[in-house]
């Protein structure tokens, strides 16, 4: 494939769902927050519980709460003076085959690097079996 | 369980990796990056060559790759004046990990509140049968 119309594909790939991983990524890149992540998985909580639970400011709290409502990992709801918070319907899975995809390339390009180291050696080996003839 | 010990394992898992999850997570909330990886991924790029494709200044492009560096995704070797980046040694393994046990909790979740909706409906159905009587 030519390498432009390559680049065109990858742009338009990139480009596609990139508002969307901007936001999960950047929730994700906050130990509070894949904490609140991680204790919603395993129940609903409200913002109080959860300020309470990770030694926080309710501000604070919401302010996180409202990055990963964003990125679509949280769900809300307000019931009477309590927001009650659960996990939201982005299961993270385009974010999954990105990181593999991107693991898949890796390994191809370290397999050939191998390729590449191996042949040099075997080429000195080759030139050093020569001088000693 | 108790609730509480379950709570400081999981907080212990949440700021072991804390730091390096959050460099990497952040470094790939942005379609720049990601984009830079992709190329890298393909063969290695001078910061000149990335900035160019990305139509993006040498101070923004700098940016950048500093960013991808202190994530571990990327490395840069500078050989006379120009500096030379590839893939770093971060293969996303670990973040590839994190995502893919919350999508268990989240998917067993789901599944158990599938069940109580199950039970409600059931419960509803014979309710129903029990008035018509």
């Amino acid at each position: 494939m030519h390498t432009g119309r390559a680049f065109s594909i990858l742009n338009y790939m990139v480009q596609r769902s990139s508002a969307h991983f901007n936001a999960s990524f950047a929730a994700l890149a906050d130990a509070t927050r894949r904490g609140v992540l991680d204790q919603l998985a395993r129940g609903d909580a409200s913002i109080t519980d959860l300020a309470d639970r990770f030694e926080m400011t309710l501000t604070g709290m919401k302010k996180h709460v409202g990055v990963l409502e964003l990125a679509g990992l949280v769900t809300t709801e307000k019931v009477g003076r309590v927001r009650t918070c659960r996990i939201g319907p982005c299961r993270l899975e385009e974010e999954m085959a990105w990181i593999a995809r991107y693991r898949r390339v890796w390994d191809a390009r370290f397999e050939a690097l191998e390729g590449v180291i191996d042949e040099l050696k075997r080429q000195e080996k080759a030139r050093g079996r020569k001088k000693r003839k």
